[in-house]
């Protein structure tokens, strides 16, 4: 319980993504942070580790370093005395979330691929389990400007990813997120909305009665304290959870300067897969997935199917390959196929002509018409040979 | 002009692209293969190559291939009575086409990658050089049941190249290519359309007048005989002189079995750079596209600027990076800007709010809040600091 009441405290103390906090609780634990922070003295042997990777950065001399670490533990220090985590947790527990830390069995594992910028904990305020939702899912992120294109591919994916039993997470925002959350709640696995503010908090405030929804069919979460508003550190410092807690992202629609390849660059630098779904070259709003797939940083997909091949094991989930229809003369050998090429659509052509127009010999051409005739290809008329008309058949 | 004849005879003989032609006049020469031909004996030494390029291939018995090759011989034999070569070139000449071979000063060269389906002759008809018309070209090939998307593209492509002093090369028909040489005829360079049927058939009959002002600024290239129609075997025997002559193939809006494909497939077979365009993955008509992208097979390009990149020399052509509107606020250093971040936009508040907020100690704050006034991101107001509003400046 004390280790709990120590990271809720931090999750006051430090803005989200803090990895100088993020390090000085992995060198000490949460609660000898809390109370360093508390004494306003730093660790010795942190200090030191701080002088040396900055050093390591060559971001300048030991005084400097010193004087940095300062500023960091003054403005944490700033924070100490309207924070609450008693009253937190009380707080939360009236607004119906939950908290969960590290090692606890829904803490997803994969966030310790974030090191020193991983969360404290996290609030949930919903029904699923973040773990089991998180273990097959997908990230769906892009413009909160979409283009009706957009939230139409979006919720598609999202819809597409559910049936197939993959969790969609994404941020809860306008436009491509709030589509793809409403197309996954058309399935049966869980959505789950990372919010770059507290989850009793319903920004964009359009999205209150979805933000319900995804409670009861998946999760909100944050790693901001209950009513924390969202600025724009927070959306930024926030998608690398929404890269991290999935097995890989899909960015649908994302002009040059969208946030969603911010998450895209995260998803990268933790080595998870990265997609991009193109649009219209004539659109802006898809110019930044273009570029990733133009600068091989993300594969093309074009849909759920072949989202899923791409996160999914290898071998399994495999996306069929989009066909044309197949047409009976398909399976016709070349030079049966040049002998019907070459019989006329209309009047009716002797086989002597078609031989010639073919650029095969009498002998082949007659044995050909024959069996084209039996297979519906062509009929006799009485000028000669003619085609029947063919229509395609599924393949 | 003994070679001349044999080679517009060899046209009337044997199909576009007949391979076996092809390596007997690469062995003999036009004048004897069109003598063998007349003869109806083929030289001892070309049926042994004949017989061995076969078990190569595991393609069957010694006896086999000489009843292969004596049916082959057959199809060109059954020609040779309706074939004059002489009065195809009077007509040629009557037509204000003319007649090009390898080796003149007009002939592209990089056709002899061809090798055996090199054609025998060009027939030419149009004011441009066929050979500095290509030498800097790209060909734009796409689904005849193109959309509007489509065919907006493709005359973007076609002027944005020919603007940028790239030959533009296509196929003539309806939808993309057809787009494409509109839109070449914006620009300064030479359009090239390769038909599947003679130059003096206007196939399709509603591209008459287009291919009637190619002709002026541009040309009209075959290498089958004046008067021949075009069948589906020519159509694809053709694809592979558009890939040729150009330096790289960017396909826009292809279905999964466009001709189209076949132009890719020929251009990755003859090292040709190739390109795809994305469209909206809702359209049937650019999964073609997707297919090559996803394939690994075409870069994506989203612009013509960056297929002339693609194409140009290395260095040369560069394309600009995709930017978006560069914010004043850009240019501040990190702390700087979590203190902007914190100020609020409406009612203002103290340094110490901010400084909270921002999780930035309060000297910081009171330093960063002056230059920020003075750059004009903020404004003092009775209650403490609040944002001006700002508006992206041209990057």
């Amino acid at each position: 319980m004390r280790e709990r009441l120590a990271r809720v405290m931090l999750m006051r103390l430090a803005e989200p993504g803090d990895a100088v906090m993020g390090r000085l609780v992995a060198s000490c634990g949460p609660e000898a942070a809390v109370e360093q922070v508390r004494r306003g003295v730093l660790d010795p042997e942190f200090v030191r580790w701080f002088a040396d990777a900055r050093r390591g950065r060559a971001a300048g001399s030991a005084e400097e370093a010193d004087a940095r670490l300062d500023r960091v533990l003054a403005a944490w220090t700033a924070r100490l005395e309207a924070a609450d985590p008693a009253g937190d947790l009380a707080e939360g527990e009236r607004a119906g979330a939950r908290l969960i830390t590290p090692g606890e069995s829904e803490w997803p594992t994969q966030l310790d691929d974030l090191r020193d910028s991983r969360p404290h904990a996290l609030w949930l305020h919903g029904q699923a389990n973040l773990r089991f939702a998180c273990i097959r899912s997908v990230a769906v992120v892009g413009s909160r400007a979409a283009t009706p294109y957009g939230v139409h591919v979006a919720a598609e994916f999202g819809a597409g990813l559910s049936e197939r039993g993959y969790g969609v997470v994404s941020g809860g925002a306008y436009g491509i997120d709030g589509a793809a959350h409403r197309g996954a709640l058309a399935g049966d696995a869980p959505t789950v909305a990372v919010l770059a503010c507290g989850v009793d908090v319903s920004y964009p405030s359009a999205h209150h009665d979805l933000f319900a929804v995804v409670r009861t069919q998946g999760l909100l979460v944050s790693e901001s304290p209950l009513g924390v508003r969202p600025t724009r550190p927070r959306f930024l410092v926030r998608n690398r959870l929404i890269a991290a807690l999935a097995r890989g992202t899909v960015v649908i629609e994302a002009a040059v300067r969208s946030g969603a390849l911010n998450t895209a660059g995260h998803a990268v630098a933790l080595n998870r897969i990265l997609a991009a779904v193109p649009g219209p070259v004539t659109s802006d709003a898809s110019a930044g997935c273009h570029r990733l797939i133009r600068q091989g940083a993300a594969v093309c997909v074009t849909t759920p199917a072949e989202a899923a091949e791409l996160v999914g094991a290898i071998g399994c989930d495999l996306a069929p390959e989009p066909r044309g229809p197949v047409l009976p003369r398909d399976g016709l050998p070349a030079e049966v196929r040049r002998v019907l090429e070459a019989v006329p659509a209309r009047n009716g052509a002797g086989p002597a002509t078609i031989a010639v127009e073919a650029g095969v010999d009498l002998e082949t051409v007659l044995a050909c018409l024959g069996g084209l005739a039996a297979a519906g290809h062509v009929e006799k008329v009485s000028r000669g040979w003619r085609l029947r008309p063919e229509r395609p058949v599924a393949g």
